[in-house]
């Protein structure tokens, strides 16, 4: 396995070391930048009028409690769920998300168990769209009820075999009924990119009349594109005035980038789960995410989220799921932070590392090293 | 760990079981669909005017034995580097791209060894715009030479201390050197998304007049996003002739993302690692990459690349550099088609588990798999 500490050739490099202004100095270029050079800064990019829409304005809907069960290799028992679900409220996420109480009698307990637990966090269920499953959920003390149903022609063949017609019935009277109990509602289709776009709007504009707190997208299979997700968010935007969820499956690893261009659509809340654990390999991960967000405004995502706590909750998921999260992952990856100086053409690597780094590992509670590759 | 192989309550469904025509006859809904339902098939996606520019038109350029090599634990000898370098070329990747010659002498004994190899990819190596680079480099056998210079004010500064004018200087020298030798010829600006536009514009204007072959756009410290990759790429379409190649690394887990836009917007050739291992947290994956490019048009991409290989290139890699790939590894790790029945809201899983796949598992030698979950 990959050492966790770093070989002897490794320095680890103070986070209060020379800045770049002292470097600038030291370097007798005669004259001061104002900041660290972390790209984040709008002023150091030349397309920094990309970053618009929501990008720092979202919540986050953490699922590692519902798609996350739905991992090949998670099997949460009552404790261990607690225990995500308090870190998930620690970290500071906006939403937690569990499985249906409809879907199992332990599932029922084990939700009234974590709304019992008084978090900050907004507790949410996950639900069919079906009266019968409505009503279980909202007995179980949740703060509101995800709603969904598959709209796509494939869905509708293979799944449930209902119409559009059907499915805007039945989507009303779950979504009165739940209103009726004063709970948070949000209604999605499943598999909306391979769905009718001229049905899933006239369906979102139903239950955004009906006063659905949101409405959802899912990229169910993990087929969309960055550009396609922009497109039908900024559509959606424009029929619809409550809040956009998005669920994007991450089958062609684009999925943190899919979230990035719906904020920038319009879209309000974000899907992920730690270390992006769900069905096949799963949807956007919180930490790739968080760590995308922060990069396009840290000071908005560093107010929001306990970041330095984002390793510490990795951890108790992959410990539960038995996985061990690569090298390489995104922040919290032992070497997101390593910079290898000796190869050409990198001679400013030593003197300033943090020209490479659009993330400031000190944020994250993380160490820059600096390796060092002597020429043979 | 995670358990390499499914646990008892899994099972493997066969690929050449019944597909979706024969399951919608069974299911008794009285017409047929002429296709698998894999999303890539543009009349399923109700984007698909997205799928457009180079996505079935591309080169990949594998740099894991230069860009590689700047990865935390990578120490290739040259018996290594041979393995990686044919087994890179059986998969079919169009390039490799090789560590300076000029870096160290073992860097060039072994640059030497691999143009010797006589693989079907043509060999680059990576050389700072500098004729004692150049000098080297020519001499080594290699197919062609990819350049490369910082030219962001961050770089300016503390990189190399040269103005744009001398930037240019230097280059044509460069460009006009090798290309008299007769080698292909690229030239990159480093750290291009926090590069001076205009600068940038015009050093890739005067580059592609004296023909060089390609020029390159590289997001050095990984800040760039899938909407700005697309317009800096189609800007820079519009203004120079030459093919464009682009290199993305992955800090904030965007880069296949960044990689599939660039292609959209007209570039041509994309830089890979296996595994995406590099500096810090690497650069995109050749696995993600290829998925995601097979998912937008299958036939083309198992036409080009030797898919059922990409697992045995990657555990080559994995092993060399002591990494292991996570389970929810695109493509290839061990629960990319796992899925999981028994969860609301799922129902057609068993049935036809194509509907969830945007991906044949097949086609990459893999197996799909189901995981049931019984109710408690």
């Amino acid at each position: 396995m990959f050492a966790p500490h770093p070989p002897p050739d490794m320095v680890q490099v103070p986070i209060d070391g020379p800045d770049v202004t002292e470097v600038v100095a030291s370097l007798g270029f005669g004259h001061t930048l104002q900041r660290r050079p972390f790209s984040a800064d709008p002023e150091r990019l030349s397309f920094s009028s990309y970053k618009q829409g929501n990008v720092a304005n979202f919540s986050i809907i953490d699922s590692t409690l519902r798609e996350g069960e739905q991992f090949a290799n998670a099997f949460f028992d009552t404790q261990t769920k607690i225990r995500i679900a308090k870190a998930l409220d620690a970290f500071g996420v906006e939403y937690i998300e569990l499985t249906s109480p409809a879907a199992s009698e332990q599932s029922r307990r084990d939700c009234e168990e974590i709304c019992k637990l008084g978090l900050n966090a907004k507790v949410l269920t996950h639900i069919r769209c079906h009266m019968d499953d409505a009503r279980i959920a909202v007995d179980t003390g949740v703060d509101g009820v995800n709603v969904v149903i598959g709209t796509s022609s494939f869905l509708q063949e293979f799944s449930h075999g209902k119409d559009i017609a059907y499915i805007t019935k039945t989507a009303i009277e779950v979504i009165e009924f739940v209103k009726s109990k004063g709970l948070e509602i949000r209604f999605s289709s499943e598999d909306s990119f391979r769905s009718d776009l001229v049905d899933l709007l006239s369906i979102y504009q139903t239950v955004d009349r009906i006063g659905v707190n949101r409405v959802g997208i899912a990229d169910t299979i993990g087929c969309a594109n960055p550009r396609q997700v922009y497109e039908l968010v900024r559509t959606l935007r424009g029929v619809i005035s409550c809040d956009i969820e998005i669920h994007l499956h991450n089958d062609t690893g684009m999925a943190i980038a899919n979230a990035y261009c719906a904020l920038e659509a319009g879209a309000t809340h974000i899907d992920t789960t730690v270390l992006g654990i769900g069905e096949r390999n799963g949807i956007t991960p919180l930490g790739g995410l968080v760590g995308c967000l922060y990069a396009a405004n840290p000071e908005y995502v560093k107010d929001k989220y306990n970041l330095p706590m984002l390793r510490e909750l990795e951890d108790l998921v992959a410990q539960a799921v038995e996985v061990k999260a690569p090298p390489m992952n995104y922040i919290t990856g032992s070497c997101a932070f390593t910079h290898t100086a000796g190869f050409y053409p990198h001679p400013p690597t030593l003197s300033n590392p943090a020209i490479f780094e659009v993330v400031n590992p000190e944020d994250f509670g993380m160490t820059r090293r600096i390796r060092s590759v002597p020429a043979v």
